[in-house]
């Protein structure tokens, strides 16, 4: 997708070690029309899926998800890195590795929102190494979910994520895919 | 905002304690339908604001923060509660106590993405003793930004946030009041 491409062109900034901060559109800063332009996007990718749910995980799977959601008319789960005193004693819980905290973090759900028999599109941010994705999807096969595809803003191609996504056997989409970080690099596809 | 009312009262629960459980449209799960029509909402009444930024709390004020930018045009800046490594050293950080945690969390904004100048709509999902918005109006403050609205989904009047916002001089707009919640009770205003 051109714009985002653009944008991380501008203002993305490789940090080294893989990291690539987006801190001024997407994860700190959001830029909400970018967002919206990337709903469609996702939208118009997923529209014969058959989804009945939109699962992301907090915090900055949030936006892609929701905007998403809107072009799509589905319901927006966001899974929980802590549970909230609202939240039913009972959970779906998993760990997931983190990538910006170097440690393990729970993605929790609530059964109230995930059920037997529903069709998950999973949206996150980034498709990196694909584990923080691997892990909602446990989260929903637990539920007794199907996953129906995947979607993530920008795929960092060097970590495989692709390949560790394979054994869900549905489509996979990322609307920008980086393939070197490697110095000061962030070159696309 | 009707919509929003008769949405809390068909799904939301009162769990006491003054806890209103919003999980199955705000807060965990999310209707991006309604976020669209509360963001929609919020751009109607702060359209004249001369808001060149939108400042909100991670996790929950994403949704409604992020919908009225895309009506606003305007960008989203969330603070976080935890610092990411993508964020310099210096930061801006306030603490706020969290009515669901029970405890004091911090609220992080990188000087970034705040600036001297800028004029900051505030939008969050609850408007109850007024301390987080309080707390991210302290961070606008000490980046030199000036503060120019208040915009929350539901105020719970009873905790007389609006108040201890009045110091801000500033319009405050609840798109749902809730007056009372003793006992199993969620009354409108």
């Amino acid at each position: 997708m051109q714009a985002l491409k653009e944008r991380i062109r501008k203002d993305g900034r490789n940090l080294g070690g893989g990291i690539l901060k987006v801190d001024g559109f997407i994860n700190h800063q959001v830029d909400p029309g970018l967002m919206e332009a990337c709903g469609r996007e996702f939208a118009q990718h997923f529209k014969d899926s058959g989804a009945t749910k939109i699962l992301t995980a907090e915090i900055s799977g949030i936006a892609p998800a929701v905007t998403t959601g809107i072009h799509l008319n589905l319901p927006v789960v966001y899974a929980r890195k802590n549970k909230p005193i609202t939240m039913p004693d009972q959970v779906f819980l998993t760990l997931a590795p983190s990538h910006t905290k170097g440690r393990m973090v729970e993605l929790i759900v609530s059964p109230e929102y995930l059920a037997d028999g529903e069709k998950v599109l999973i949206i996150d941010d980034f498709l990196a190494s694909g584990a923080t994705i691997l892990g909602l999807a446990r989260l929903a096969q637990t539920a007794g979910a199907q996953i129906v595809g995947i979607g993530a803003l920008v795929e960092k191609t060097f970590e495989q994520g692709r390949t560790a996504l394979e054994v869900l056997g549905v489509p996979i989409v990322s609307l920008v895919a980086i393939t070197n970080m490697n110095g000061d690099a962030i070159e696309f596809a």
